[in-house]
């Protein structure tokens, strides 16, 4: 990757086209101010969005969860989208889309201004193909986050602490924790496999409701796999036979080790393989406009 | 005020005078894709910053608490601030310091940029003066925020929502109420006065260490009142003879009504009167370089 393709891409910024490079906005905006917005991130494989209609949808309740108006109808956010999919010739890209609630002076009642909107194309980050094959470590944190885990906004402090903190250990994620439970990862959702059931948390509000997720849950049925959404406590999750991450960057990462113990017999494990196999599937069924 | 009054001020950012109205930030700052950054409210009076190293104090412990190195010393910062302040020309201002994680391509892992600073004074926001004497309503909402409202953060969102619920409802503020207990208000403290003695909730993680909260406690000593820092069940605050607000833009404002119920005989209480006295004449000295 060029490391012009690192800090360029380009950006449609409230009407204008402009790039990552150079696109700003006012010090006064409410989300440099309060993270007062919203936000998605879209993986494009073989230059065609993956699960673009989900993630609009998700857009719109989150927006509506904070009670911020959409800037344009829900169809044409996913047109703009794809023109500037194609107008970035990118084959393997990532959509970014984030709404905040404009421009104010600073003051914690709504302004009566326009949302700041923004639809960014660059080049996609790929997983380290080696991780497929070994495994990732994660660590366990305090789920320190608020209480509408489910509405994908910017106030995104408390995750990106964690992932620090999971960073300097040399571990991909770090698995948060609330009154016991294991609730997600800082920007992925988390399975588990044991005694022949796949478990995931439960979709409410102590979790965001991943679109890898939501698709792992379709096609682990497909397959004929068991899949309960519940609690799961964190004994539970160090006692998996399999433990994987699923997010639209992460994709299905198996997890081999949590802090210090060992997950199964160490390697990454069927089951996920057998999903992963099925999610490239769709992809390439997409990228053919099959789906 | 004038319009223009609203909308200006001098603003230092990264090392560049510029002004409220044309400064920006890139979309890229970590302050407008996470809410990674710290932030302190300053008022000044007579053209001098009030409280001003105990605000700075904070700012060093709130960027502490995120992992976030200062970008000059604290005294520089102050410095910075107070010779804005002689700048602006304003005698009635508003010192606005924000500091984040500066600038990197999203991804939640800390980038390796220096943060993005700035340091602004604009014309100051006054209390209307017949809520000092009317006293004001207030509502009561669920405390939705994160296990660290210790450090004052720009993750504010759920404070922006319910400050929005209480102004919807023509109330001054909203009081945040976790596990029963009054905690504090999106942008002040609160104190209750009851069978003679003042009581606040104890600072911990739960509420923000309020620099006008921290004087109120020493001037209400200084009086012969006797302060409790302590949980605060909501039935005890509806039940108080006198219910106060604390904040750097409200100083400390009565409140008379939370949600339907009357506070006391429904006026402003004469504690609060005592202590908004003393508070003023603290100010004056301030002004005066007395203190």
């Amino acid at each position: 990757m060029e490391e012009q393709d690192v800090i360029s891409g380009v950006v449609w910024l409230n009407g204008k086209l402009t790039d990552y490079s150079t696109a700003t906005v006012s010090i006064e905006d409410r989300g440099f101010y309060f993270g007062d917005g919203v936000y998605e991130v879209i993986r494009v494989y073989d230059g065609k969005p993956f699960g673009l209609d989900r993630h609009l949808n998700r857009l719109e309740r989150s927006a509506a969860g904070i009670e911020l108006a959409l800037p344009m109808p829900l169809a044409e956010i996913g047109e703009l989208a794809k023109d500037l999919t194609r107008r970035s010739g990118r084959e393997n890209a990532e959509i970014y889309i984030q709404i905040t609630r404009g421009r104010g002076r600073r003051n914690h009642v709504f302004p009566e201004s326009e949302p700041t909107f923004l639809v960014g194309v660059r080049e996609g980050r790929r997983i380290p193909a080696e991780l497929l094959h070994t495994g990732c470590s994660v660590i366990t944190r305090p789920d320190e986050r608020w209480a509408r885990c489910n509405l994908k906004t910017i106030g995104l402090l408390p995750n990106v602490l964690a992932k620090e903190a999971a960073h300097r250990l040399g571990a991909a994620e770090a698995l948060l924790v609330r009154d016991g439970l294991v609730t997600e990862g800082t920007s992925s959702n988390v399975f588990i496999w044991k005694a022949g059931g796949l478990a995931t948390p439960v979709a409410d509000n102590r979790i965001l409701p991943g679109i890898t997720r939501e698709i792992t849950i379709e096609l682990a049925r497909k397959l004929g796999y068991e899949v309960a959404e519940r609690d799961i406590p964190l004994g539970e999750l160090l006692d998996a036979d399999e433990v994987f991450i699923t997010g639209t960057t992460v994709e299905m990462m198996p997890v081999v080790k949590v802090d210090d113990h060992r997950i199964g017999n160490g390697m990454p494990g069927d089951v996920r393989g057998d999903l992963h196999a099925a999610f490239m599937d769709l992809i390439q069924r997409n990228s053919k406009g099959e789906v």
